[in-house]
């Protein structure tokens, strides 16, 4: 049971001009099953991504990184669920290379232009040949208004599709964003992988389109955690299609632009909380909030100490309210001059930890590591 | 129900000249348990400690740090269980410092040559006058042989006591070292802290003693993880009593001195592990090791991040052979140039991976993130 995740509903989803996305059932790993999902994008559209940090990386992230690198406009992507592709070697990556040909063919561009993505089980070869047979029909069945569809088809442990979807006004005119991710954790053994793609039709340079993927991807996928591993495939694409009319953003500093960029921050967000919501085995969603650190990195070794901590997510997850374990953790956050009398903690707004010790006017419970 | 952990017979446990210990139930929280433990060392003895590296540390360890940079010689020690004194601010300090000067008194020593130590709930204020009026009990029950004793007196929830004994001869003398444990994972919400004294009546030179505490620490204590927590006070102690006859070490060349360095090795990691196999709720024992990294540093980055994965810990908790998980962490675990397709992988004698994909030659199996 996902944490307070509204299911989204196709109808408040912003079809995104420059997009077209079809799903199909293409058999990857089992039937009946939407596992095959293309974007096409209108020529001229601009495409930034960040993947993985891990150095076991998935053959498609690393096929991904060349395209992009390449520097070709990007016109598809395609996502396969039931196999990441991961830990597959050579063939490997020679299969996500024929998957991005065959696609490639079927729309008249060059592979450099398409990015793959897997998600699904790992170290089990692609069934290339049915991902490629299933090509025709997720081309066919590609409309604007698929994102519902999407954000079902690129799911694999999650139990409900995640999508989210704002518009605004920029320069006098409407912008649409959309984007969909998937993600449950790599809680259960079979399925791994946190996916994101948004996408907006507003007009951005595409100089800033790389930096803006990484400051999106910094304030929302990279700022929550399940279960503290990183994974083969984890990726996150931002797509600009420059179709709404406004006179293309080159900065930051008009107020229409923080809006712009405060919407897609909000949706990636959103996103990517989604996917602790729907975290495989997940009871309760946790922020953590640190005030008071000398500099932003430190406030985030301290808050990435007690997210990460087994012992805090066990104690959270038994309702208890295990003090102990929540200093401890800021106590080993690598906080070199930390002054361990000088912490105060709080439970919501219950006052727990005065000056590094228990405040003595809380209710008396036990609290200990 | 611990993982393949011999219950300590007493018989086979030797006294170390020069080290007397007493154990009482002072009551520090509950009736009827030996709670607290007092270690009487000779004039002459040397000791040695390493402590928690987390900065939000309990006031023992503070307290024992300052006796220990004191120089003064160290005359006894005294362990409480029930209550850790941690989290407890000004007032845990004057606890631990009363203890210490209760003790001196009593044994016409200064305070500062007495080390404390205390495990057990934390952010609760220690009951010092209990524990001050047990201090009698506890000195007058003191004998050498007494070490099987003192490791039922230093549990909290360890489900059973911990000691390991040698002998050997060193310089053509019979030397004894004796080691005493305790911790079971900071898993359960009412107990903290890993314990640990090693004691040896070989004569030393004081002068290696911290290098040698430091060397069987990093060989033994912290190399086991349980649930990736440190806690606020973990300590080890090493003490030498150098009356066993021997001329005193003076430096590790010789092959007695390497023998003596590699039996109290040999007592730490058996201490240590004893910790890990009473882990609560420990199912397993895993030993990672790790071989053809360029330096030990990198194969300790890669061991670590795959013992401390909980994924990796699950997996191994279901007896899945989730080569995924252990790959992953590799990936993660800080070696900036890893070659993914140069990673090998044997569970126990089992080749699963070759060059960073499955083995083929294994039994086909699903294993995934």
């Amino acid at each position: 049971m996902p944490v307070n995740l509204p299911v989204p509903v196709a109808a408040d989803l912003f079809a995104v001009a420059g997009v077209r996305i079809g799903v199909t059932e293409a058999g990857v790993r089992k039937a009946n099953r939407k596992d095959l999902t293309v974007f096409l994008l209108d020529e001229g559209a601009s495409v930034a991504g960040v993947f993985t940090q891990n150095r076991y990386c998935a053959a498609p992230v690393q096929v991904c990184r060349e395209h992009l690198a390449a520097g070709q406009s990007i016109r598809a992507m395609v996502i396969n669920t039931g196999n990441a592709n991961a830990g597959t070697g050579a063939a490997g990556l020679a299969n996500a290379r024929k998957t991005c040909e065959a696609l490639a063919q079927a729309l008249g561009v060059s592979a450099q232009q398409v990015l793959p993505f897997s998600t699904g089980v790992i170290m089990e070869e692609l069934p290339v040949g049915r991902i490629v047979a299933g090509l025709p029909a997720a081309i066919a069945a590609a409309k604007a208004d698929n994102w519902a569809l999407a954000a079902e088809g690129i799911m694999t442990t999650d139990t409900q599709p995640k999508a989210y979807s704002r518009q605004l006004q920029v320069g006098g005119k409407t912008v649409h964003i959309t984007g969909i991710s998937k993600g449950a954790g790599m809680i259960r053994p079979n399925m791994a992988t946190m996916l994101g793609y948004l996408a907006t039709d507003a007009a951005i340079a595409p100089e800033l389109l790389q930096d803006l993927v990484k400051e999106l991807a910094d304030g929302s996928f990279n700022r929550v955690t399940i279960d503290g591993d990183t994974s083969t495939n984890d990726s996150f694409v931002l797509v600009a299609t420059h179709q709404a009319g406004n006179a293309a953003i080159t900065n930051w500093d008009s107020a229409d632009a923080q809006a712009l960029k405060a919407a897609l921050q909000d949706v990636a967000r959103l996103l990517a909380q989604a996917i602790v919501r729907d975290g495989e085995g997940a009871t309760k969603f946790i922020t953590v909030q640190i005030d008071g650190g000398k500099t932003e990195a430190e406030c985030r070794l301290a808050a990435y100490a007690i997210a990460h901590s087994p012992l805090v997510k066990t104690a959270f997850f038994a309702s208890d309210p295990n003090l102990g374990r929540i200093l401890v953790a800021v106590g080993y956050a690598g906080i070199a001059d930390l002054d361990q009398t000088k912490i105060d903690l709080y439970l919501d707004d219950v006052h727990v930890v005065v000056d590094g010790g228990r405040n003595p006017l809380t209710r008396k419970k036990t609290a200990s590591v």
